[in-house]
């Protein structure tokens, strides 16, 4: 068993974190960091947990440290939920003291020699972390993409064979994806808000690093152009998002290429049975119905018509945030980085 | 005061025909048509009020009556909330009756020799009414184009000088489009549902008949290429869409082609100040917030990005539906085609 | 392993039932019934799957019967979630075949010789069998109460002794109680309607049987004045009521009540650790967090105050119906009645 | 025409009231107030406009002044949308300084000497306007309820006369009550939160004023005893409440006084035809429906039913809240006070 920490443990991707973590057969969860205000005092009466499964009473007990290297001795590897401005500075100075962090913030995703993976897309692309300590770092960093690149990355994943050049991508993103207090319901209940800050251009430069080639220590970026278009839309959990991918091939040989699809990578604890899961349906993939599949794993692909168009869907908190991460921590043990 | 009907006048859409017509200025309600099961009551006790808006209690004393041609001998002109399937041979009767038609079902849109219209958009199409008089018809048909074609091409009237030709489209649609018993709570609620029956197929054709040009007696119709992706979202009013229209000109040259727009008709009562209202704001249009701008029958565009991307939305009911009629309605009269 | 089947296995309650059903330790489930129309064909082809939960691949190749005491030969119990306009004769049939019926439905509930069990509640009302025995039927029904009685009366059970004789109770109904197709979402969305057909009246009976005392072979109902008002809110799943009861003891003897309860059975597979639980927080129980709790089973109760006024929630289709059913159907079998 | 101001013109509250004093007939508005921060530029450059009604174009170049009773030297009367905590200050020193104060804020409702006043329930508690001036102030403080009690006293007034002494009150509040930023999206979506910080008390103890007797220069409290739950559910806007008042009568008595209902005034602007408008359905009110009812300020009430229960329900942040208090003003400004 790997010592295992979350930075910014209270908070909606944090509790996320502590659920996915609580009792996973490779990692030990022993240490939980958040604001000074909440430092000392027993995890479970610092945080309001808001999540719609059971409250983890083992992990409850555990003393919360504040948020600084210092708290982390017992820890090999970290998992940072911590928001994009504090997580620059303290990521670094964890991986500058030798640790592994994987981490759900934007801070460090498009720096040259930093890993942003998803496993199933480019597990090649871990090995920036011998660039790293080539850099002279004594651990590393990896980070996840953005939720809504993640869903579409995985979606593409079985595509890449037709090479394609250009995607329009318009999504209709959970209001969970903003954090627990970050969608006012006055501002989202009967309605459409047709803006998401800064999410169309991760969506656009994230996926270019993701689906890029690793050679000669660097990545480089793939050759689309994506252009998208980001809607937060009044539902809980779950990105739906409707793609266009400039594929010349008939339907038929498309559908067959997500039936077939298989990922690169196998025996990850949290990895779902289908990393891809394709529907005939004439209405589906649903958020609300389809974003546990795989344990929210599952990215799950329908409406495939010409075009090329289609739908895709996954769970933002789990696929999306905490469960890339630790589905990244996972591929990186079963590599040895560690 | 032009004497008045409404066909199907108990459902969403015929209530909202009744909304618009209680104190028209032009013309005068006298006829309200149903189910045999209604007819011979008085419309207050068969109706079942689902609008937000007071019910027009000087209507609720109209004697229901069935639908067909012999209810309408003492209008000139009717508007047609009936279903597709039942709307095909009762509107061709009542025209051949010598009636005029202003259909907001789809039955007849398609057909070459009637005009499909939206005021700002193609006025002079209604010149099809001759046709179908050449074709020994006493009275006619005209029809309005689907809710989200209406709300696009209402969008794209303002650049069409810049010559474009391809057209994505990605809706986010009320649920109210699909009449009161439509979606059941459980269907949509926290949930997107990413296929709306026939609605792609509508947009992608109905849009080339409107924007298409008049001559030598026919449409023909505009060389775009179209391709829909559409949604149910948890909206009761107001279809939201994000489109890329293939503009090479700067952002800058567009905004001010949507400022600039003068639409090619005015005067008619239920026409709005503005049909196309741009908005600078980040995060604007919203439907609860902008559906009910102009009463409902003006279209809000923003976001406007490189791409060249936009949203457009629109009251779907209003603007998308009997409002369209009832403009369609004006516009004839003010041609002197009753 | 017992052989089981399920009347009305296409519905809301009917998948429900199938979920909790698939992998049971003490009943099989061998037979799925559905209309004519869908007799004949694999449960996976005629079913539209809408739980938020994977579909049980092993139960979707069960060939679905039309619903009739000849298609239930394999089975000795039989579990009905058909409506109550057909429950009636179909569920008489099969007793009088001698099946035992663990029906959801409402038509025999208040019929004397029947139980009417919440197992937590009075499983000694289970003695009605051997009435029904008398009364010359081989087998027997068994019914569980209204999803909203359900909740209520296992919130008073840790009170009864406390002598109270007064109830006021007003209900947020979630919308799955109304079946799949049951709300349209024009309906409730943005919206309270606050009127469900009969539930107030089921509430204030059904609850005086079940609280009521065998004696005799017979119930006789409590004393109580129930006066229930039932209202439909936005919540997909999750009964939540405000209830009133004339306890005059002070605040802390009935949190002691609440805490302190256990219930009269134990051992049963579905039967959560906690059947009434709880909460200390001030804004505690909500059902989109707290509805889950025991997988669906346990009610949660929470802000208690002076009146003596507090919360009940609980799961309407799982606690409320299917999963009241199975458990009644474990009792009935450690009973030893089958 | 009356000058009048507006403290706090940038909230949830304060645009409501920009919205009903834009046009008002008898009140000019002249001056807006808000934070340091906004005071001096335009109000339309400072408000971020959240009502789905049009921003009413002639106030937005009023220039936004300090909070302060120096900014409002051209005003006689003052409207306090001012947050609970900053109120109680400010509106003393505005009524110290000569002004007339109608106030929503709760700071001062319940101090002996200052009216909490619903026109058409207790016009008369206006009297203690002379007591303020008696101990020695220039203006005066002027209040009315919070917005769950003005619904609900609305609805008993028809009732008085049958000498109830009993309430117990269950609401369903809509999110707007708690401001735009209230309510965050994660924690009401699909879901009810049975606790509104507050409210229930203020229901309580305001109640018995409004409903008291003016008599010897104070107001003898009614002698009730309300037992108040109160909820928040998935509402936009308007509070519905289910009630319980101890009235022996048939309930066809009660009917009648509801339709027969007579507020003591009359003639107010923004007084509705109906104050309290009784319905027959068996399903309402409903807030999406029945909310806009006399632009917002009529009660609506029905399901009356032997117990005696019904439902009431009333627009919250118009007859509850901004148009309460502008009303106020107008019954202050008719009975010559100003």
């Amino acid at each position: 068993m790997i010592n295992v920490g979350v930075l910014g443990a209270t908070g909606a991707v944090g509790q996320r974190f502590v659920q996915l973590l609580a009792e996973h057969p490779w990692f030990k969860l022993t240490t939980l960091t958040a604001s000074e205000r909440s430092a000392g005092k027993l995890y479970r009466d610092v945080v309001k947990w808001r999540l719609d499964v059971p409250f983890p009473e083992s992990i409850g007990t555990i003393r919360v440290s504040p948020t600084s290297v210092s708290s982390l001795k017992d820890v090999d590897l970290v998992f940072s939920a911590l928001p994009a401005e504090v997580a620059k500075e303290t990521e670094t100075a964890c991986a500058n003291a030798g640790l592994a962090v994987c981490s759900n913030a934007s801070s460090h995703r498009m720096e040259p020699d930093i890993p942003l993976v998803v496993p199933e897309v480019n597990p090649d692309h871990l090995a920036l972390i011998d660039v790293q300590r080539d850099h002279g770092r004594d651990g590393f960093i990896v980070t996840n993409p953005n939720c809504s690149t993640i869903v579409m990355t995985l979606a593409l994943a079985p595509l890449r064979g037709f090479g394609f050049h250009s995607i329009h991508v318009a999504t209709m993103q959970a209001i969970s994806g903003a954090g627990f207090e970050g969608v006012p319901a006055m501002g989202i209940y009967d309605n459409v808000i047709p803006y998401i800050g800064q999410e169309e251009q991760k969506m656009e430069t994230e996926t270019l690093k993701i689906m890029g080639t690793f050679e000669q220590k660097t990545v480089r970026p793939a050759a689309y152009r994506v252009s998208a278009s980001c809607h937060r839309v009044p539902v809980i959990d779950g990105h739906t998002m409707a793609m266009w991918v400039d594929i010349q091939e008939p339907v038929e040989k498309v559908k067959e290429a997500f039936i077939r699809y298989k990922p690169p990578i196998k025996g990850l604890p949290t990895q779902p049975k289908e990393s891809v899961h394709f529907m005939d349906d004439p209405d589906r993939p649903q958020p609300r119905l389809d974003r546990n599949r795989g344990n929210g794993m599952t990215v799950s692909v329908g409406r495939l018509r010409e075009g090329i168009r289609f739908i895709a869907m996954g769970h933002n908190t789990i696929r999306g945030a905490a469960g890339a991460s630790v589905l990244n921590a996972e591929l990186i043990s079963s590599k040895k980085y560690l």
